[in-house]
This record gives structure tokens, C-alpha cells and sequence, in this order.
């Protein structure tokens, strides 16, 4: 039930299809290769945020872009990608909002479990709602996560709740993943906490930092995250905080600072974790376009996630 | 227990003093006129907004102004003021924020009940237990409210919870306030919804549009509200939403719009406020310094702080 | 065939309808009382304009706006009100651009000829066109102009072509108006040359400077100048050129000056004069969203639209 | 030895003559109305500024004005101007650009005493040097000060030099003008310390805040303390800081604040001035369009410029 | 008839010599290098472009360099760099703008035969414009082009007329030039539709994209490039479309994007273009200052073609 | 004397001790290993400069950064850091200000012989002082300097006094230091005069530029670099000017360029500084945060003093 036939040459956004909840429905979801949401809260983030936001500048910013990946020749058309829309949110109980994301999760999950979901976020406290309700839905599968960012997001809940900085620790203490299975890739600088370093220790969590990652190769270390995750679970769960690239090349994401990723190294780490059959769900988190300088953040977002998709059509297997 | 004698000619932010718990448990209140607090909540805003941010810009920005007013020829340093720091907030669960502040002002009551107090906002939520906190400490109290707004501040709170666009419905429903012992002024263009203005009908809320106080004069209408007031309640609270201003005078206040107040205009209605005995506190709220232009509405905010402090001297009786 | 009833309290993108092609063939025009049109023109201006980027900022920014006019105590939502998307244009060939312009309102009179044309430029160059359609449309009617401009807009064709400096000399010399017909309120400054001046009096148009307009009242100058050309002329045409606003209210009008207008004053002027029953047509421009400085000149830009529409709502007979 | 006619409804920079030092040597100056030169000193200013850069950009501005005053109906090319070019400044002895600065208008008073001179700052030390240069070359003329200031510019010489606080009490100090010969208005908020204003009495320096003018009239103000001056001194010499204007009007007056001029009041204030036959220089002072925002600043300086021409040229007698 | 000696080390602005008309007429051309000039056309663009600005920032920008090249041991200096101004533009027929600067070129290469010239644009349809210029001049010579760039620039013309997408097609099927004497370098991401990669491999134009190039090193690739080009052709021409750049480096180029060139990377790339003998002009295309950020891309420009100087004069044979 | 203990987790300004005047004298400075201060000094800039606000922004950044370097496993807070608050700065007479900055120094060398004195400038001039400070209290020792620079700093002070321009020459010509013992790390691009590059010659000044460095990485060539200084003196002085950084990664430093240094390469460069023994001083110069961009560069500032703390903690022996 795609409308009409696309265009030669789409731009990005003549390709994904954007559902009402009508459409959403009687849509024939075999066909559905990729299932992009919004996920418009950031009220949850230790410092002020207006990532919320991102989910529509993203979809704005999508006539910028085609479906055509010259670097790699292949087009994102034939891929079939609807957008749900944003996940309903609550305005002053964030525990709603965390709730609504678990369930939307599972729902679609549940419902049409052959898509890929893409979450456009929103703070990184929605990732531990995310994976929880990919849980919920596949209970039996053990999930690991390729994160890609600045800071470990380990602190305890205990201080202030599920904020932004906690999702990991909070996949790890409900149970949800074993801390062994977290692949952190991309941290540098003064920006985490020594306690923070010492829990990561012990949960077992990996961490490569960005110097590290440099040394034997971004793309390189991205592949064998993937592949050590892959003996061990059975879902790779992709996090994508913008803040881990430089202040420079992410003026919009609030945390980014000096000394951060590149956006060529990051496209490549993301495409290379699309490839992976594993690699069943992506999240862009802490993109906030109130404070963007040129679009540059935002443009870098879609970068980010046609990047993912680029790989995923590569995928074999 | 000031630790030394004020400066020459001193700056706002060599007056004003700063104190910590410990300072503050020891200090002999009797002499103190003003007491200011932050109240850094803006994560109950409808739209993403950094207000949070506002009270510590406020204080980065006082050494900008002498405590002299040339235009009344007052030196606000025959006032003792002191500033407590900042309200306690929670990074997830808005409702314990809300509590705080609610028990802030009772305590401030209970404990100091001769000062002024002076809220920092945060956004416009707080003004809701601001008020509810003065009446804990006041149950016998009539208070009444003098509003600058651009907004009516009377949405449902079934719709989002108490946000910064409910506080003076959160009044009303809660019995915290009489309808009628409201005074809305400077209300303008496309900017409230009608129901919501059928619903200050309803509940008796008193509003006069920018356009109508201009006609009267800004400072007269709002020497008309106090009197009004004056008749009816034992205290009236004034709370100043800085996106009354248009959003050339305010580019940082979230909301601003074209057509509204002239930073003048706003400086001149606060200071007759301060000058009225029954105005017993107030509030300043909605402005995000992230989104500032040079400082304009930064500096603006503290004008509007020191206009308030200005007429309280010039207060009578 | 509104597809659904509007929801109650509407923002004005939920209350204006977007058409398709498909949908405004069928639609029942009888019932349309304003149709809006986006003219995304802006390489023909003498400086380097963005302002072809306007009529998509425009409506981006309706969502900031409910439909219910405060300070007259309208609502919007009385109005039918569609939007017809954008005239196309051409790439490099500005005579085109122009023609494809002129046809449409041409078509518009003829096929809807109920419905008030409200146009968003786009750069002035459009309004000698719109004229000219009106006129295609209308050979028998005497057109006369209310131009709210810092400038005079009667630079000789033979310089540049129909520049956004010409429309309104392109009209006298192509006989589509009288001079004497053009009432241009709010020039002001050293922007005009003055042999621009003397060409306006030897053309017997009627201007009135900021500064005059200011001593007898913007809203009585702009109600005089209707009634004069009301005696001579069976059609009003208003072109409202964002650029007569003062440099601080509307830092994204390219050519917008120190010492204009105010916004308030523009609002008033604009609804006095949709409040005329010879206003029949009306147009916005020269208004570059991407120098826009937190979004307050197409916040006024809407506002301007929404002032027009309401004082239609208030006119008599 | 102007090279070649003035075109047609010249541009500022096409009428202004731009001479170098050989061609100022052969000018025949009895044919020059006014000259202009640029003072290009900032680090004799307090807080820092990027105020040498005005003439620059002063300069950069013209050719978006033309030579004609609508209001007025007046054209600026019946006068002749010359731009002299910048004064000679040193970087690490500030003391060598003052001794620069009063010897350039002490030179051009001695060679050129025919033309009316404009400096364009600069901060505001360097009016001390100036009206001191003026004073060398007329030792017998008595000098009053017309200022247009946000500040009294009364600061003690002993704590910082002669900084950009200072001309005023320098010039008085020094026993160049009187403290009574100046009239100071503009003044509002908390700008000032009390201090200051407790000197400004004892001198007996005539001040007006902008609230007070704005009861009278700034244009009538104006007017009165010309009068007044007029009836002790042979010169007025007229100073412009514009920080006088409101800090929307003036971003890129580092000391701007909210609650200041407008830019209309301004303009009409310079021009009032400039028709008085013993208003014989200006300066135009504390301009730093390295802040400025959409070059509101800069072309409000050049305004305000053309602005006392235009007010020259209505000089009667 | 240079008119002074150069100062010893001089700044860009001194070195280079601005010719008006009639001083141009007078030169001995016979000593001249390099011949600037600006071509201000950008309502060619696609998408809205100030890049008709570009030229005067350039000039504007030129007293920031010094003639001297420290990481080559190079002065500038040594060459003779002559400035004849704008190529004239009409405001509304593009067609005319594009006669113009083809007979600018022809004239140029007619007249000066032995000077390089060097444009600066402008959008990317004028690089059509020039090099039909220099065919026209030069019938016999078959050209080549080396073109660094985010975009192929294949779009038909059918479409919208010569635009800037269309410069290398326009070439092609004008039979100007060969496809296969194409060669691009920097293409990257998905900005480039399918059918146009399509249409550069029939047409048999050579790309290297970023990730490619990168590979072998940018330097290398370009000087295999110039090396095949220098096998078919007898002049290569060098176009710099700033967009090439990342976003980052490039905020001013209105299509940069993230993901692109760094700008040392690009001064290499021009340095070995303008070493190369058969490199005989070049132009800079697509820099839109009015977006530019602290003016980086606006100085990048400038390291551009100062880049492109130095390998001329490291030039052998 | 410290007052409390540590937080666990300590964020910079919770780390660093502030002194004020009484608590510096009461100190037991024994336990002191790096003594911060500020030199608000920038009037002294060639170009108009707001560096003298960076040690305020700097302090201000502090809370952004925990004291754990990840990178290197190492936690700052090991060492013991205070602040002592600015050098007292003259607003009119440089000299003075230059006299108390080697009186600083000075000072700081006698009375507390065994902390690391870490300067936050301030512009580039006050190296000179700063090491004249040192050479004073340690005549006997031989100073090397390790530059981190776009420029040479080898301006005749003949020209303009000790501006910005002239530190290094400065300390040769007075014999503080012998033009061997400079090592300029970072120049690049058509930023020095020739001349300049010829007294660096004749003085024997070294210099790699940062194309000559990365080919051989910049980490060695610093490294390379200490090796040879330490042969020679007693004592190296590092000297960071923020515009060695490319502009996009600095556009806070008013000279910084395209083509410059990456942040991370700086980061690396002055870590490895800190190692050294013999490096005993450190300055960071020219970052004007009034020209920030989203505070990139001044949080790249405060990033590079963490860096050399850590390598001091990696000090060996
Ligand atoms: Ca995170
Ligand atoms: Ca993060
Ligand atoms: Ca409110
Ligand atoms: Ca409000
Ligand atoms: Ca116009
Ligand atoms: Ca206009
Ligand atoms: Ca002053
Ligand atoms: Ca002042
Ligand atoms: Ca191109
Ligand atoms: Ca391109
Ligand atoms: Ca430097
Ligand atoms: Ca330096």
C-alpha cells in the first residue's frame, strides 16, 4: 500500500513513508524492511536539553539528502522504510514517558517483528526503555550493546533516576543485559567520573577509548566488538550518542567537547554495525537543534542513520 | 554577620549576599529585607526549555549593575538582601521537584516570615507551589496575584500535569486562589487558545490586554489592579513571565513573540508592584540564557529584579 | 471537504487546509473565503535574498499561533482558509518566474473569484505581477495599491529589468495602475535616492513618511489613505514589505533599516486595512528566513497574515 | 580637486571624498563643509571593546545609505565632505594615542578651521583628547558638551587613567570646560554609581535622565539645553556614546542595557543638534561591530551621522 | 606602472594591484602572471546562494595574509597579481549575466593571453560560462577540467537552465569538452543522485570520491589526475567548489556537508593543481559569506587561491 | 588549609583551590604542586582582542570536567592545584601591567620555589613578562621555550612596543633567553612575514612547522624538541597560543586560521610537555571568549591545561 510509485532519484524524504496511525494498520508490514520512530523526550537529561526536538529537525533535514550512497553505489530505495511517528510523551511524568517507550517497543516488537526499528531521540535515558521493551517482546534472547559515545552512562540510579546518564547501568542492574555484553567505543577526556571507570571494571563492561580505537583503526575495532559480542548474544542493540563526536563536528549535541570522533570515523563505525546480521536495532540519541550552527548536527544525524542502513543493505547472509 | 563592611558605590553582586547552609542557619534574620533563592527547574515546560539555567546566569550578570537607580535616585543598598542558593530539584520525578519548592516557600515563611522573598525561575510550573507553599505557612491569608504574561497560564492539568502552562488554573482548582484575585496583565495577540480565555471568563480571572494598558497607561493599569486587590486580599504575589516582552526586547524568553511588552514598560509596572505594601513576593520565569542574545534578556531579567527592589524602598507605611 | 472538524482550540496549521492538485480541483470553492499562495521568488532581487525560503518558514511557524485572536476577541476558525501550495518557478529564467505568477492569480480570479488572494513572497518583484494577474482577470477594474515599505519601489525598468526595486513603476508604466493610485505608508530614512522621490511626484503617488504617519496615528494615516483610494478605485491591493519594519524587529528582512516601523504599528496598520471592504488581495515579502535571528521576523511574518485575516473577520458589509 | 562629478542620486561612499595625505595636502579647503575622520582606539576602554574597528566598518556601511533625507527632503551632497583617513595609533602607550588624538584636531582647527570635524571612535576617552585638541587651537572659546550617554563618564582619573569613563571629569579637571558648560542626556537604570552622580552635582553638571526627557519630549530636551548652552559657550562640542541606545537597538554597543533610547530618538536628538549654529563637532563613540548583530549597530552609527548632516544642512544663519 | 614599490612584507592587499577600466587599458600586460577577477552571479542557484558576495569578502579578507608562504619558503610576491574588478551581472536575465562572462574570458584570453586567470565566483554555473570563454578564444585547444567537489554538476539543463548543478553537463554536450576529460575529485555521501553517477560513467567522466581518494592519498590522486589529463589535453582548468569542504570547515558553503575535505587537504590539492603547467586558470566557486561563521570559510577561500599561487611559482618548465 | 575534603568524584572547580589574599598567606604552600593564576591583560593585542575575559571563562568551564583523564587512567586529583586569582591589571598604562605580571612571576618564584606556575592569559605579550618574572628570581638558570604558535612572535618591538607581536624577540633582545633555546612548534599557511622567517633564522630560533611535524608526528617532534632543550637549559617554559588550532577548532582565538592544528594533536603535544621535567611553566594565551562559538574553544582551553596537569603526573624522576 505504498501511495505511488517513487520517483527517479528520490530524495529521502519522498522514500520513507510516513504512517498515521490509519495507514499504520492496514499496512502490509512483510514488506517492511526498517521502521523508524521519534522519540521526543529529553526533559530526562541532567542538563537542559531540547533533543526532543531532533526527531522532527531530522525528518525536516531529510530533503537534503538522496537515497543514493555514492562511496559504497548502492541506494537506500530499495529498501522499504516506514516512519510511526513520534512515541506519545508525557509532559511532567517522565516515568510515563519511559513506559510508553517500553511498551512501544514491545508493541512493535510483537507485531512485526521482521523490521528493523530505528529510534530518533531524545535523551539517552530512552535507550534502557528501548532494549527493555525488546526484551519484554523476546525474553529469551540475550542482548548485548555496541555503544558509541563519550561517557560510560553508568551513573547510579540512586541520584537522580533514570536520566540521561544512566541507561547502561540501568540495562545492567534490572537484569536486562549482562554488563560483559556492552561495548563502549569512543570515550576520551575529562568527561567521566573515576567511580564510573571502577563500575564499568567490575560489571565487565568493555570499553575501547577513542585514542585506542584510533591506534588499530576506528572501523577495525567496531568489527571485532561486533564479533566477540556475536559469540556471546543473540541481539546487538546499536547506541549512537551524538555527543561522542567533537564539539567541532557536533556544536548541537549538548555534552559533545573537544578531543571527540570525527563524522567520517563515526558513518564508517555505524555503516560497518549495520553489515551485522546481529545488529537488530539502532538508537541516535542527544542531538539537540535548538543549539545547532548551520544544521551541522542535524545533517550529521541523517548522515548517521543513512549510514546505518547503507550497511545494512550490505549485509550478508 | 555581614563579614564586611559594603564597598563604595558597590556592584549588585558585592551587596547581595551569598550564603550557604551553614551561614544561613546562623544569620540574624531580623535585619534581612529581601531574600532571593533559585528555583532551576524548567524540565516542566510544554516546550523544550533551559530556563534552568536562569538563575545562575542572573547571578553571573549582577556585577553588570551598581545598586544605584539614577532615574528614583535610590541606592539599593540601604536593603539587606541575601540569597539562599538554589531550591533542591530532581533530575526524573517532577513531582518531588514541585514538593520542594512548595516546602521552600513554607519554610522561608515559617522561619523568616519579615523578609520578601524572591524566586529565580525555572519556568513557570514553580509559581504554582510557590504560592501553594505561602499558603501552607498562611492558610488564613487571601492572596491574590498580579501576573504580566503573555499567556493565561490556565491549561488543564489533566491534559500534561502541572506545567508552565497551568500554574494559575493549578491555583484556582486546587483553592489555593480565588479566580477573581487574579490580575492577568499584558495578554496579546494570537497566543491563547479561546477556551481559555472563556475559561478566565468563567472562573472571574481579571485580565487586561497590552493594547487596553497601553491605552491606560501601563503604570496606571497597574496601580488599578493593586488597589483593586488591595480590597479583596491579604497578599499579593507578583509574578513576572519574561515572554511578556516582545521578542525583540526578549530573544531569550522561550515564548516571546512580536507585539508584546517594551522592556521599559516592564521595568516601570514591576517597580509600582514593589511598591505597593501588600506585594509580598515574587517570581521571575521562563528565561533561558541558552537562547539569549547578547545577554539582552539576561540583563533585562536583573533590571526587572532590581526595578522590584527599587519600589519596594520607595514603599510607604 | 475538510477531510475531519477541526479540533477544538486549533493552531492555525490544524485550521488552514494545504490542497493538493488533486484536492483543489475538487474542492467546493463556494465555501473558501482566503486563499494563500507561496511565491518562492527571490533571485530577482537586487541584493542576495533568501527570501524564496519565506513561504516555507511561514507555514513551519503557524504551529506557534492558535487561531484565537486575543486583543480582539476573534477566532480565525470562522474563516475557511486553504493553501494552495507554491507558484512554480524556474531556475534561471526570471521571466518565467514571472509569467508562471502573473497566470496565477489570473487563474485564481477566474476560477475562485470569492476568495481573498493572500500571497507570501518571495521578493517584491511578485507584486507587479500579482497586479498584472489581478488585472488579466479584471480588465474593467481601476486597482489601486497600499504599499507599507521603507522604500518606493520606482526604479526605472530599463536599469536591472523587474527588479524587487520596480514593482511598483512597473505597474504605472505598464498602465496596470494610476500613480495616483499608490498610497505608500512608512518610508523613512536615507534609502530612497531622490530622483525616486521626484518620479513619485511627477507620478502623483501619495506617500506619507514613518514620521508623519507617527504624528497624525499609523492606524488613522492607513485608514485615510483607504478612504481616498476607496473614492477612485474599485480594488484595494495590499503589499506589505517586511523591510518597513525597524532593523530590531525584523532582523530578517534584508533591506530592513534603524528607524522603522514597530511591529504593533505593521499589525494595526494590516488589520485596519483587511478590515476595508475594497481589500481584496494582499501580499507579504521580502522576508529571508535564513537571516532570521531566533525565528522573530517570521514569527511576525505570520502575525502580520493573522492581523490581515482578522481584521477581514471584523469587516462590514 | 574633486577628481569627477557626483553621480546621480550618489551612494554615502560615492559622495564622501576619500583623501589621502598627498591629496588633503593640495585639497582647497575652503570648499569643505565638514571632515571626517576616524579615531581607531579601544584599549583605553575598561571592559573590552572592539571599538577600533568602527571607522572601518563605519565606513564599510555607507554604501547602503543614500545621500538623500526623506523625512527631511533634504540631499547630503550639497555639503562637501572629505574623510581624512584614520589618526596615527600606538599599540602598548595609550598616552602616545591621546597626545596623537589632540594633536589632529588641534592641526585641523589651526589649518581647516572652516569645517565642522566628526570623529568617528573609538571609545569615549578619546573625546577628553579631543575637545582638549580643540581648546589648544582655541584657547579663548569657552566649550560646552552636549553628551548623549547611557553614564556620566565622571570616573576618577586616579584609579585607572583616562579610560573610557572618564572624559567628562577629565575635561573638567583639566580646567578645559566647565562642569556646568555640560549637559548629559540619556541617563537611566543602574548604569551609574551613586558616587558619580553625587560629582556630577557638585560640578554642577546638567543631566536628564531619558525618563525625564521622554516626559518633555527628547527632541524638546534637546532643544533647551542647546538654549542653554548657547547662553555660556562659544562651541558645543556634541558627543555620542551609543550605548545610549536600548540593547536591542545596539547590540554592538558593548555597554549597551535594556531600558535605553531608541533609535528613532536618537536620530532626531543628533539632527536637533546639528541645526545649532554652535554645535561645531561631534564624535560618535563606544561602536564595536565585532558584537553587533545583522549589522544593526553599524548602520545605525552611520544614521545617526547623516543624521546631524542632515541637521547642518537646516542650520539656519 | 605599478605605482609604488611594494612595502617589505607585504599583507595580500598590498601586493595585489586593483586596475579600474582605465587603468587596465594602460598596463603592460606583458609583466602581468595572474589576472583576478570577480564574477557576482548567484541567482543561478539552485537552492537561495549569496555567493554573489563572495568576491568583495574575498578582498575584503586579503589584509589578513601575508605574501609570504612559510611551509613552501615562497613569496608570493615575486609574482605580478593584477585585480580587474567585477564581471558585470544584470538582476533579472541570467542569460545576459552568462553572455557576460563568457566574453569576459574570451576577451581576457584575446587580449592577455599570457596571464593566468584566476575567478571568483559566484555559484557553479559560471564555470560553463568561463571555459566557454576560453574555447572561444581558443578553438584549436581541446580542455580538460579538474574539479574538486561535493557534486558531480550533471544535471540536465533541460531541467532549469544552466544552474549551478549543470557546469561540467553544460560542457559536455555544448561540446566543449570531453566527458572523459573530466575529472572529479572529493565526491562523497548521498548527494548525488543515482542517474548521474549513471550518466558520469557514459559520458566516461572520471571520479574519485573522498573515501577513495583519501585512500591513496588526496595528493597522490590529484597528481594522477593532472598526469592523464596532461596525455589528452592542452589546458586543464581547475574548479573549486567550496562545498567540497566538510561543514565543519565550510559553514559558508551554502552545500557543504558533513563528511568532506579538510581544508589543509584542499590547499594541498589546489598547490599541486597550480604547480602543474598545464593548469592555465581557475575559479572558486560556491562560498556564501552571509552564512559564513567568524568568517572561516571566507579565509579558506582566500588560503585557496593563495595555495593555487604558490604552486604556480613552484611551477617548473 | 584546605578546608574540606574532596568530593569522591570531584568535578575541576570542586578540585581547584581558590585563594583569595589572606588564605594565599596563611598557606602551607610545602604541599602545593601547581599554582593557577590569571593575567586579564589584552589591550596589548594588535588586533582588538577580548582575551583578558579567558581566565574568568576558563574558571567558569571548570565544572563541565571531572578530574579523571580516561584517556590515561590518571585522576588530577592527586595533585594539589590553587588558584591565586588575577594579576592586578592596569586599564591605560601596559607598562604598568607588564611590570606586574613580572612582579608576579617574580614573586611566585621566591616565596613558593616548588609549585608549577600555570598562567591563563591574556594575550601573547605577557610571556615575555612571565619569563622575565622567572629569570629574575632565577638568574643563574638558562630558559628554554616551547611555542605552540601559527606565528613566530618575532616583531620588532620597535614598531609598536611589546604587543602580542613580540614576546620571543622580546626575551632575546633583552637577553633573557637565546634565540637557540626557542622551539616554534605549529606555524603554518601565509602567516609570518618573510622577515620575520629570516630573524628566526639569524637568531637561530627553531622552528618545525606543523606540516614538517605531522610527517614525523607531532607527539615525537615535541618530544624531539624537549630532547635537544634539555641539553641546553635548566629550565623550559611552555607556551600555548590557542591559535596554533585550526579556526574551526578555536574560532575563540581572534588569529586562529584554517589549516591548523587538531585539537586532540594539541591536547597530545602539551601532555607530553608536562612529562618532561624540565618543563616547569606554562602559559595559554589568545582565546577571547567573547568570539566563541558554543564554547568550543574555551572548553578546548581548559582541556589543555588538564592535559599538561596529566602529563606532570606522568612526570618520571
Ligand atoms: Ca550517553
Ligand atoms: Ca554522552
Ligand atoms: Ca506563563
Ligand atoms: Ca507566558
Ligand atoms: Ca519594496
Ligand atoms: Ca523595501
Ligand atoms: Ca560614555
Ligand atoms: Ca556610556
Ligand atoms: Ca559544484
Ligand atoms: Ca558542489
Ligand atoms: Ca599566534
Ligand atoms: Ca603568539
Amino acid at each position: 500500500n505504498r501511495p505511488q510509485p517513487l520517483p527517479t532519484d528520490p530524495k529521502v524524504h519522498e522514500w520513507i513513508e510516513s504512517l498515521d496511525e490509519e495507514s499504520a494498520k492496514t499496512l502490509d508490514w512483510a514488506n517492511v524492511d526498517v521502521t523508524l520512530f521519534g522519540v521526543p523526550l529529553s526533559r530526562s537529561s541532567i542538563s537542559a536539553s531540547g533533543a526532543s526536538e531532533n526527531p522532527h529537525a531530522l525528518r525536516q533535514a531529510w530533503k537534503g539528502f538522496s537515497t543514493y550512497n555514492l562511496d559504497e553505489e548502492i541506494d537506500l530505495s530499495s529498501l522499504r522504510v516506514v516512519d510511526l511517528g513520534d512515541v506519545r510523551q508525557h509532559v511532567t511524568d517522565i516515568s510515563i514517558c519511559h513506559q510508553n517507550i517500553i511498551q512501544a517497543m514491545e508493541a512493535m516488537r510483537n507485531h512485526h517483528p521482521y523490521t528493523t526499528p530505528v529510534a530518533m531521540g531524545g535523551d539517552h535515558s530512552i535507550t534502557a526503555m528501548l532494549v527493555k521493551g525488546w526484551k519484554k517482546a523476546h525474553p529469551e534472547e540475550r542482548i548485548g550493546i555496541l555503544q558509541l559515545d563519550t561517557h560510560f552512562d553508568l551513573r547510579s540510579l540512586e541520584d537522580h533516576g533514570p536520566t540521561n546518564g544512566t541507561p547502561i547501568r540501568n540495562l545492567i542492574e534490572s537484569g536486562t543485559i549482562h554488563g560483559e555484553d556492552v561495548y563502549n567505543i569512543g570515550l576520551h577526556g575529562f568527561f567521566n567520573a573515576r567511580s564510573l571507570k571502577e563500575y564499568a571494571d567490575q560489571a565487565g563492561v568493555h570499553y575501547v577509548t577513542l585514542k585506542q580505537a584510533r591506534k588499530k583503526g576506528v572501523d577495525k575495532t567496531v568489527q571485532e566488538a561486533l564479533s566477540q559480542l556475536k559469540q556471546r548474544v543473540d541481539t546487538i542493540y546499536l547506541t549512537v550518542d551524538m555527543d561522542v563526536l567533537d564539539i567541532g563536528a557536533a556544536p548541537g549535541a549538548p555534552a559533545s567537547t573537544p578531543g571527540g570522533m570525527q563524522s567520517d570515523e563515526l558513518f564508517e563505525a555505524v555503516r560497518i554495525a549495520g553489515q551485522h546480521p546481529s545488529v537488530k536495532a539502532m538508537d541516535l540519541v542527544c542531538l539537540d537543534p535548538l543549539r545547532d550552527v548551520r544544521e551541522a548536527t542535524v545533517k550529521t544525524g541523517v548522515h548517521v542513520m543513512l549510514s546505518f542502513l547503507t550497511g545494512r543493505i550490505q549485509r550478508k547472509g
